[in-house]
């Protein structure tokens, strides 16, 4: 499959290389094509592996990722553009973290709003699936890092991303029935707002090695 | 020991019968003595059972567990007293949870600060610890009603304070090792941040039987 991946941080990497080693074809998008980390990263991530603008991604991709950081993700799509995800399914996996004040980080949307909702609204006919974001990123693409048995969260309005989206996860090393279904997009508040306890978890476990696993 | 527990309802008589069956003397505190509910509860809890006002209770308790509803704790504990809290242990089960709007609930105060937060600052002498407010009240004093190992949160400022919690978490059925130190008080923020979560969740397992564990 064709997958556009917009951010060159950490996250997106991650994401980009995995999908490249599954074998699909991926582009890395940023703001404007030739970015030296993007250039880095399409030179070691092989043949499948390209770069180009946020927009240039994301018309490639059949798949978009989002994995800018949030704060800046809504700017991020919109130079992407609304016709270039029009009926994808875009995946969300930007945190709206804002450091501007310093740690810990604050939420630059929470309680009656999230990200994933708002980059819903924004880009109405994108297939917004609200998906990873309450891991470690190299845990997103590698669930055996944490021991046992742990789960993840997705929320869409649409169930046919959805369903799309956990085939993709399956193939992370997600299993089906650790994939907890938040319901709609706006599930992304809790699994957004959840960033502030996975800090203090994180300080607490001292590793990014982690996740939780619902018990019932 | 004497234990002064704020709030008459469903958290607060579950709580208060909980500790009454560990053969604590136990005061449920309402806003005036002489509180229906709380002279029914008081009725049927047996001879440790009594009912008060908050400051009643608030002075009666060596420990005293706030599980009034989150959007009037302040002033119910403004009621109970600075005098009658100052020194000791106060477990701060409340959330936040405003549903004056309809559902599903946004919180009075998220992000940037937290009601566990609030308390302390308001009433510095208490020894404040944020505990149990992530669970349905009948998992609180019955971990067992989860099957298999799943944890909880404590946030506080004072070491000892969250020891003595410990201990009482324990006699709950809560085993040292599931109960995860958020750090200080401000840990209260993910501790409540996550009811959002925890929302979804619910509707998504259909049982208030849940709960989540850390897995690492």
């Amino acid at each position: 499959m064709r997958i556009g991946v917009l951010g060159t941080g950490i996250v997106g990497s991650t994401i980009a290389s995995k999908l490249c080693a599954l074998g699909h074809e991926v582009m890395m998008g940023s703001r404007a094509a030739g970015n030296g980390t993007a250039l880095a990263w399409a030179a070691g991530a092989g043949p499948n592996a390209s770069e180009g603008s946020f927009a240039g991604a994301a018309s490639f991709g059949e798949v978009v990722f989002n994995c800018t950081a949030g704060v800046h993700s809504l700017d991020a799509l919109e130079a992407a553009g609304a016709g270039n995800l029009a009926g994808k399914v875009l995946v969300d996996v930007a945190n709206p973290l804002d450091f501007s004040q310093g740690m810990p980080p604050r939420l630059s949307v929470c309680n009656t709003d999230s990200l994933g909702e708002q980059i819903q609204r924004a880009f109405p006919e994108a297939r917004v699936v609200k998906a990873l974001n309450t891991l470690n990123c190299l845990v997103m693409v590698d669930p055996a890092r944490v021991p046992g048995e742990h789960d993840i969260f997705i929320s869409g309005n649409d169930e046919g991303a959805k369903a799309q989206v956990c085939e993709l996860l399956g193939s992370f090393g997600w299993p089906a029935e650790r994939i907890v279904d938040l319901g709609d997009i706006a599930g992304a508040r809790g699994a957004e707002m959840y960033l502030l306890l996975w800090l203090r978890l994180f300080g607490a476990v001292q590793t990014g090695d982690f996740n939780v696993k619902v018990v019932r």
